[in-house]
């Protein structure tokens, strides 16, 4: 059966290439209000689409931009998948830094560049094809597939929390499926397994009530900046470890198959070093690059402001000094420990004379889904039919707030099924998708139907 | 001879403060070229008032404002004294918190209210007063009188330094009188013998070569922000020491002598605490709060730059981080020295994977006159006779560059004799000046003339 779907898609490239450039015409900037007209203009052709495959559809209405649900029929013992994507795309600005009109698709090199091509639409639309394809060869898919289609992911996606919580049933299901990442590399598939977490803080330190001359009253009163610097100096130690009491206590080690994993991935480490423009590479002593990046917990000052910052010198003694930072999490860290256990080290650190104020901006834990689930292994031989070679399993060092939400809301794995590339520019000027990524992507969603299916429940 | 021409100033305080009030009307604001003309009008108002005194002045033209300068005839056999003093004020803004408009002197409690009351053309007109009370009773000065007296002093004296070092032979002298300070407090007269000096200082360090995603690269790379509060934080020990290399090798210490004078201070450190609204003071090991702000060289962070300073919660990874930071210095501290000193200390710290770029900004050693200089013990008896109290001899934290100029240009004790309270707002609404501090410090001027002329050359 699954030879005939694949055989399917291959005959329909150059119609399902068609029907992506025809979503990537419509500029659903959701961002920009001038745009929402057009946002509503995605949501409408892709519910039209999924209507026109014989899909249950509903357009949802949010106080925003609206979400596209739409549902296969169940299938009685076997799993059910839901797909998470979004038809929305971020603002296309700078204009004139595009080779062709971000709106207007243009294929160059077996690429379509326009603004959505990677992110999420191109993506995204694998799914939609693959399901086509289904129905078109076999009149039904395996399982039960829901399709969840939002149109604010690059807003922040603000409706859709509530939209989850409160449609917990609806949406029940074994796994999710988001294709909204990338490969490792050019050729080498992957499936991301891990995020890490976030803990996000303000700290304010106040010193007199107002900025003063450090001429006249330098060496008099405590300084905030100075106190600022020798607080902050003194949270991460000379191994790159964070000094916040208990930080390590909870940390999920890395296991020795992923240590060696990590190590066999094509990373080239210069290449990448000449990538971000540095000599030296460095964080958590012990750790390779690519562990620290996924797998180690950090502390990253991300702002600091105090006193006189313009051209020139003042010789002024500032009455405060501000920073933002943030410690990437990894399981099994709470957030909220991590606050606890910062706010304990910074009061230890507080010299006399100056007074602070830590604020907890937002937190997620790190999230790591089992190597040996069946949904993973699924993905793993489902990837490879579409890609010609088994995936790597790789982690990512950012955080995807909406795959915990999946992950605690609905108690599914969540498969991270990314077909782009590194250098796709997703939030930049000539955003592009490889037709390859997008054929092969589809195949790879074709597959993915049967070996979930084969799941027993 | 002294004792008639006191008289005379006790007798004409109604004139004398007649011809102050004539020049507070005059808005000189030398920051703002809209006020061009009505500088020139001080300027000239000065120059027309002195020449009615019988003296010799010029009206020198720069390239900014004019230098106002005049000349008693020589007198053999006794020093020379140069008066230093500016006619321009600082800009009056925020206009609508003056209780009375800024140019429209009025007399509230004893106090003259008006942008330049003490700052400076209330304290600089002492002098010019005291000379036209000399000339009323005795027709003459007892010693050579040269003033002074600028326009652009609070816009940087731009012109002023080629002016001096142009005119060392016309300006020769053999102590320079300034009176912009102010008393120790009410009813205690100071002398500030001594000022410290600053090396000011810019870092930028620089990581990456664009500001990354602390998620994807938090980890793998040295995070600028970070080095700088690393770096930052270790330049300064847990007892407040300073620790740049060979940092306190040449600090003239406090001799017991000053110590003891300077605790006798009537200084109230819970009244300063509340000033300032600070619970606790800080600062140097080992040191009173006067002797640290006056007398001890201290390290103080001017600014810092990084990163995300916005509103709420952003993940950067900043490219670079920047510090304005700058030491107070002390006799005989080397500026140049103290930048060499820094820049070996930060090149130590400097972490793998960051460059630094250190801008050293402007430097000025410290100064201190010898108590025992026959100049100060004759300003010191002059005080006692304009304000019934022998003075204090105090030191500043600040810095005021024109003074080490005079001091290494012309070779000459510089007196610092301040008429002013530390409230009289120099530099912000409601500024004043005591009437009776303008008619004692007249008083002060005039005996100054007789006791410097009674030193021996």
């Amino acid at each position: 059966m699954l030879d005939q779907t694949l055989e399917h898609i291959d005959a329909h490239r150059p119609k399902f290439e068609g029907d992506l450039m025809a979503l990537l015409r419509i500029p659903s900037v959701s961002a920009d209000p001038a745009f929402k007209g057009d946002v509503r203009r995605a949501a409408d052709w892709l519910r039209d689409h999924l209507v026109k495959l014989g899909l249950t559809v509903h357009l949802i209405e949010t106080n925003g931009h609206p979400i596209v649900y739409a549902e296969s029929p169940p299938v009685p013992g076997a799993p059910v998948a839901l797909v998470y994507g979004h038809y929305d795309v971020q603002p296309p600005d700078p204009l004139d830094e595009w080779q062709t009109p971000p709106f207007e698709p243009d294929v160059r090199d077996g690429k379509v560049f326009a603004r959505g091509a990677t992110d999420d639409k191109g993506q995204m639309l694998t799914h939609v094809k693959s399901i086509e394809a289904w129905l078109a060869t076999a009149g039904k898919l395996p399982l039960q597939v829901k399709l969840l289609i939002e149109g604010e992911e690059e807003v922040g996606s603000e409706h859709l929390g509530d939209f989850l919580k409160e449609n917990v049933e609806r949406l029940a299901c074994d796994c999710v499926v988001v294709s909204d990442t990338s490969q490792f590399a050019p050729g080498v598939p992957a499936i991301t397994y891990g995020l890490r977490g976030i803990a996000y803080f303000e700290l304010k330190l106040i010193g007199p009530k107002q900025d003063l001359h450090s001429g006249v009253f330098g060496g008099g009163v405590a300084n905030p900046a100075n106190a600022l610097a020798k607080m902050l100096g003194a949270l991460v130690d000379a191994d790159g470890r964070v000094t916040i009491p208990g930080f390590y206590d909870d940390v999920a080690d890395l296991t020795e198959r992923e240590r060696q994993e990590f190590a066999a991935l094509p990373f080239d480490e210069a290449a990448f070093k000449s990538q971000l423009g540095v000599e030296h590479l460095a964080g958590e002593k012990g750790f390779s690059t690519i562990e620290r990046r996924w797998a180690r917990p950090t502390l990253d000052i991300n702002g600091l402001t105090s006193g006189y910052q313009g051209a020139g010198a003042k010789t002024v003694l500032p009455a405060k000094a501000t920073a933002k930072l943030s410690c990437r999490l990894v399981p099994n860290q709470d957030p909220h420990k991590v606050a606890a256990g910062l706010k304990k080290r910074l009061e230890e650190l507080l010299p006399p004379g100056i007074k602070m104020k830590l604020v907890e901006h937002h937190g997620a834990p790190g999230v790591v889904f089992p190597l040996d689930s069946p949904y993973l292994q699924a993905a793993a031989v489902a990837v490879e039919k579409g890609f010609g070679r088994r995936p790597v399993f790789i982690r990512e060092g950012g955080s995807i707030p909406i795959v915990n939400t999946f992950a605690s809301l609905l108690n599914a794995d969540v498969l991270l099924l990314g077909w782009g590339q590194n250098d796709d520019n997703p939030h930049s000027p000539n955003e592009k998708f490889s037709l390859d990524d997008f054929h092969r992507g589809t195949r790879a969603s074709a597959a993915l139907w049967q070996e979930l299916a084969a799941i027993k429940k």
